[in-house]
């Protein structure tokens, strides 16, 4: 039986959902409580990575078992042998075929930041700016991003690993309440820092310091050293994946 | 020169304000900064003692120094030598007779907690009970603890180190928004566990365990054995300490 789970989690203490080096990561540790659950070990099978400091509000990922445990029991076991800043929030029986990377069609990613003053309780989880930015103008700017492009210019991945670095972004939402400003990005894909690389960009915007003509030019330029701001990890969430059949 | 300094910090990472064992407290850190600031130990004096993973908005020190600094350059110098989890507000020069401890005149603490699914990026800053209480019964069984008592059956002090047990609270004011509950305590002093205390028997009265009468009882016990509820330290706040001359 193969099953779907959507797992949130704060990403401040691990080295992201999957790490190269022997570091704890997010992974790692929800195959443990599959390993206690099963006295065998059992690999999972993500939507997609998340960096280090990254936190997670929808992430998925497919698992397949003998067990015969009901729905709701998986929701139990997992959190029963998952540490407090990893909680799996839904388990669902699915067909052999579904495929948690795969049979991505789109993932919603969201970006807090903080215009006011230094807010040391929410350090790990809203980006401090600490400065008043000028949303119309970052509003404004966004639109360079929506749409397909090739996103070179906003990506880690090299041409060796990605040579399709073409990525279809919906939507930007863009609201606000009080000094706190979150940017929520639908797209088809994302690639390694594509997010927190367009967030770098726009809050240089929102600071006055480059302009939308200087956005469309980075965008264009299909390069990996056409600029080099990239906005915290902490404020950014995967928020949501979407399948086919949602 | 004394200087009076009011710092917030998340206290999730230490041990508390001051702490006995040789494990990392917030004095301790607070030293460090004035001791590499000086070139030379430094020692300051607290209002009173937080526990161990509770926060701070307005926790109140005092340190004297012969070093001519400004007001907002000590907040420049403090903050460039302290972690992100502890910040300070404010310093202002002060008499010399200021004492940070023996001069208070009331403290305001603040207690949140969450009713709603449980809010993992929360886990550290509010306590999440995630069950709907009965505020009404909670806001009436409140009216037990104000005015002057013997708190004794409230507070992790022994009678030998605290033979007078007796505090005034002048108020408990309960706000909501959301699933989010608030309770502020203003009171002239609160021993080593008070507010958990009194949140731990007002969150009874909340799942209708206990009833007013019952808190009654147990006030009037004056007992170290009274009841054994204590609310958690993650949702308590050191939010102000008033001074005669504020």
């Amino acid at each position: 039986m193969r099953y779907k789970v959507t797992v949130a989690y704060d990403g401040s203490n691990y080295f992201g959902w999957q790490s190269q080096v022997d570091v704890v990561n997010i992974q790692d540790v929800i195959e443990e409580a599959l390993r206690i659950i099963h006295k065998r070990e059992v690999r999972i099978t993500g939507s997609g990575r998340t960096d280090r400091g990254v936190h997670a509000r929808g992430q998925v990922f497919h698992f397949d078992t003998e067990l015969n445990i009901s729905e709701e029991n998986w929701v139990k076991a997992f959190n029963a042998n998952l540490p407090h800043d990893i909680r799996v929030l839904k388990v669902e029986a699915v067909s052999e075929r579904f495929h948690a990377r795969y049979d991505v069609v789109s993932k919603q990613y969201d970006y807090y930041l903080n215009m006011g003053e230094y807010d040391l309780f929410q350090r790990d989880y809203v980006t401090q700016v600490c400065e008043k930015l000028d949303v119309e103008k970052m509003r404004d700017a966004r639109e360079v991003f929506l749409g397909t492009h090739d996103f070179s210019s906003f990506s880690a991945n090299s041409f060796e690993e990605t040579p399709d670095q073409v990525r279809t972004v919906h939507s930007i939402d863009i609201s606000q309440e009080g000094d706190i400003l979150r940017f929520s990005f639908l797209g088809n894909g994302f690639m390694r820092y594509m997010v927190r690389m367009m967030m770098g960009v726009l809050i240089e915007v929102g600071k006055g310091k480059l302009t939308k003509e200087d956005v469309q030019k980075i965008l264009e330029a299909r390069s990996k050293t056409a600029h080099r701001y990239k906005a915290e990890s902490v404020g950014l969430y995967l928020t949501k994946v979407n399948y086919p059949l949602d």
